[in-house]
């Protein structure tokens, strides 16, 4: 593999510079930014559906939609009322750039939180800064308690893990304290919430957690 | 994007070319090879240490497992008494170059069957060719109906896409009608079987094609 690490190097190298650029540029105008990243059908565009609506008015919202194909992601979030953008990209992972210009599409009325669900994909998003703020890795309890440990990277850098599905739980075979143990000896300063987006069985502390952090941005703390 | 795709043509047009001579290579010793791909936690190494056992003394077996980190999986293939080579990679995929090396490992002894276990990631291995008879994409149910749409690269390519966790169907939300009519619309070729690698319903269907598909390959059919 010594090709495709040499190769990556310029490119990750150019990425940070166009992150930080978004960072800088999203700050400036007080946009909080927040990455959402999972493996496929975690609940990505579900939890985000549960949790907009109670917002309330208290931000105005924005999501940026990254999918290998279709937009039915895109669609789901319109339906609850929110502005969304959709890249279709053929990669695995967004990047920077497409952030970029993604996020111009809501110039005319910026965004105070701009959520980007990125694409189903546990390894590569990992590596790709895109100049947000808050780090959300979203898990599903059902693919079972090994998995920090196995995906660590992506686990590691987060602010917030959450455990979704967890109404699943008793008939999946899985121990939720070994889960636990395994995103905390991974993970240590990560906030971590168990719940379930479909029943929305522990959304309110999760939705709590994240108004003080978007709150907390957006005051350039 | 257009850096990376300008560095990843090489790469892909060189892995080709090792994944050619895996082909060739296996095919010649009569060891039939299959390429097992997923999301991570969808049930990879379950469905192997169910599968193998079932074999019986029909096929001398061997496995491959990739991963970013850790050699649970190795270890627990070991258990069922079947050799096991663990490959650990920073990279998201496998390639035909990795596999090359790691069916070396297996050189004092040939098995007449090898599986190759991928890293958790339903985008970036349907890239990479490694030289492999049979392309299987496992899918835990839970993920979603709308799956094969949103990554249908992997399903297109699949000889075979397995369905499992389908035990926990009636608690999960999601209508396998629906979910069996996306992975046909997408991949209208490939054989497809519901089953729970973890209670076992559904795994002799499995078994028997697999063992059928393994016997066309290595009488060179």
């Amino acid at each position: 593999m010594s090709e495709r690490v040499a190769v990556e190097t310029p490119v990750l190298r150019k990425n940070d510079e166009y992150a930080a650029e978004n960072r800088r540029w999203f700050t400036e105008r007080g946009i909080a930014v927040v990455n959402i990243m999972s493996a496929p059908g975690a609940g990505k565009t579900t939890l985000l559906e549960k949790t907009l609506p109670m917002f309330g008015e208290r931000f105005r919202c924005a999501v940026i939609e990254g999918d290998l194909q279709t937009d039915l992601d895109a669609e789901r979030i319109r339906r609850v009322g929110v502005r969304a953008h959709q890249i279709n990209t053929t990669c695995c992972h967004l990047d920077a750039r497409m952030v970029q210009g993604a996020a111009e599409t809501f110039i005319d009325a910026l965004p105070q939180v701009l959520f980007i669900e990125n694409i189903g994909n546990l390894v590569c998003p990992a590596s790709y800064d895109l100049g947000e703020h808050l780090k959300v890795t979203l898990f599903s309890v059902v693919e079972g308690a090994d998995k920090p440990k196995k995906y660590p990277k992506m686990f590691r850098m987060s602010d917030c893990v959450v455990l979704n599905k967890a109404d699943l739980l008793p008939y999946s075979g899985v121990a939720l304290e070994e889960l636990l143990a395994n995103v905390h000896d991974v993970s240590p300063v990560a906030a971590v919430f168990t719940l379930s987006a479909r029943t929305g069985e522990g959304l309110r502390e999760w939705v709590d957690w994240l108004s003080g952090k978007i709150g907390e941005v957006r005051a350039g703390r």
